[in-house]
């Protein structure tokens, strides 16, 4: 839809009043009188579910702060039977035909993982209209590239916050507070269950293989733990803040990665003996000549002072430090995943979404 | 401008891809033929000539996140002849005359500081159609509700992550971030200048008067030092955090508030014995009936544990906890103030109020 191009001036709204909607609608205007905004989840395990359980019992505070009801349309799932807490969901939400709800929403909420069908169901989606919140870093880090060059030609949104590190706000930071700065590192801890195996041996000198036992009988592993142990899943994560600070087509391949599976207790003993701890820590810098910067990223156990913040970095916590060049040295943590933290992360981008659908209605 | 209401289908470009620009223009359209976005400065002390060196040096790379080149009209600054470093900016664009800058422009920068005349040259602004980014803590502790609800009526952007804690991206976190989840509470750290002096004594056992009197003598209290000893800063800036998080109409005479001043070496010693360190807390929470919640504000000098990470913030770092529901606690942290760090937030909000101006374009 071509518009005349026009300076804003007196009397015109400009764009920005529609994306920075104070968290209350100040004006006061009764959010149950307008349209909703339809929104469609797509999965419902921990995170999901968390997500449902939340629309449902924030229904009236999301209302107010959007500007208009959140009405979820349905819930698609590939297995019908499992037994789930959707408590406070309305029933008969539930579905496991997810190409029909994509196709008439104007939000689509992917927390099902998986490379496929997910892409498929989110390309339907940005082509159908909707914009899109995913939590799936592995199919952003292999696909993002493309699925955020179609939403930009849709003209949609594809926000995915919680696919880094949960709630701890860091693709918020990169991409939008430092937009008017110059990013020269990331670091970090990315990964909660590798840096809960690391914390166990160096504070508590559990042995390593005890210690990676431990942390599976705990639950902190998937079933394959190779996507933690061997870094990938902190590879994925750094992958995308490195696009999201440089831009650019940075991918998993380029990643210099190294888990923490070829480790020994004389790695540790080492560490313990020079005053420093081993922490597994993914990294992005900005290297070569200011005419023909590269972007290097890698993953890999790296010796830290016992001192140091990332040495304090205790358990399941996470904590990425950022620097740039007006900035300084910017710090970040929190948990690094859990259903509701993740979740948290779900329903900002959401939130955010639906605020602009509703401004732009105006 | 009223347009009838439809719901966003194929083909309807959402609200949300107009406010989630890429940093960079991925579908590379020359930002070179774009209509400028026009930028007043108001003031151009170390904040303000940081800005428009930056504006001056980073003038490509805005363009092409913008998808738009910036164009600054004109620096208003009171004392025409008073040194400054504007190295790279356009000779010719210092001015006296800040009411004739608001009324031609897209966005007004105001760092000018004091109540007035930059309370009336925002509402100028915004009157005259423009978005507002803003560092001015206590022009909004004062009078950041009625501005708020004016920007609201204009349908204009007023920003102001500058005002708080510098670049560490606390308004965005607590706005935006956990715009779909609930804020239990937020403490920190947010005075550089009273960080410095209690970690001197704490850590260098400086004696406190002694402390006060070298910190001064750094540059690192203003002139007049009340703001900062008597925890008026801190005060400013928990005011607002307070709205973000839960709106209405916290102000600065609603804050328990105490500052260092009445501190004695005592104190301190008493601190150490008991493996404790005193730090000047700004706190907010929420408390009373889920049905009647009441805000609360404080800023207090405080016991901390020498082990907590409060206690590990030294110099002129600051430190931000956030607890929400789902998110769990958050920690933010980075320098607390300086000309380029406050720059950065500045610029950020700029660039985001920018992006915004022209993708409302399309």
């Amino acid at each position: 839809m071509a518009q005349r191009r026009h300076p804003a001036g007196a009397g015109q709204r400009s764009g920005a009043a529609r994306c920075q909607r104070p968290r209350e609608d100040v004006n006061g205007v009764s959010a149950v009188s307008q349209t909703p905004v339809r929104v469609a989840l797509l999965g419902a395990g921990t995170v999901g579910a968390a997500v449902a359980r939340r629309l449902a019992d924030r229904a009236e505070v999301f209302a107010r702060r959007v500007g208009a009801p959140l009405e979820l349309t349905g819930i698609a799932v590939r297995d019908l039977g499992r037994p789930r807490d959707l408590t406070g969901v309305l029933p008969g939400l539930l579905t496991d035909d997810p190409g029909a709800l994509v196709d008439e929403v104007d939000i689509v909420v992917e927390v099902m993982g998986g490379i496929q069908p997910a892409r498929g169901l989110i390309e339907r989606a940005l082509r159908a209209g909707a914009d899109v919140v995913t939590a799936n870093k592995q199919l952003l880090a292999q696909h993002g590239v493309e699925l955020e060059a179609l939403a930009g030609r849709e003209g949609h949104g594809l926000e995915y916050e919680a696919a880094v590190v949960a709630a701890v706000p860091i693709m918020r930071t990169v991409r939008d507070a430092l937009a008017g700065d110059e990013i020269r590192s990331i670091r970090g801890i990315v990964n909660g269950s590798t840096n809960y195996i690391l914390d166990m041996v160096a504070r508590q000198g559990v042995p390593f293989q005890d210690a990676v036992t431990q942390a599976g009988d705990l639950g902190y592993l998937e079933a394959d733990p190779t996507e933690d142990l061997e870094g990938l899943d902190a590879a994925a994560k750094i992958v995308l803040l490195a696009r999201a600070a440089w831009g650019g087509e940075v991918g998993m391949s380029d990643v210099q990665r190294e888990g923490i599976s070829g480790l020994t207790d004389a790695d540790f003993e080492n560490a313990r003996g020079t005053g420093q701890v081993i922490k597994l820590i993914a990294s992005a810098w900005r290297s070569g000549a200011p005419g023909a910067p590269r972007i290097e990223v890698a993953v890999r156990p790296t010796l830290v002072a016992a001192d140091h913040p990332f040495a304090q970095t205790r358990e399941g916590t996470n904590m990425v430090i950022i620097e740039a060049d007006s900035a300084g040295s910017l710090r970040l943590s929190g948990a690094g995943a859990g259903g509701d933290e993740t979740a948290s992360a779900v329903l900002g981008d959401l939130i955010n979404l639906a605020r602009a659908r509703v401004a732009a209605r105006d």
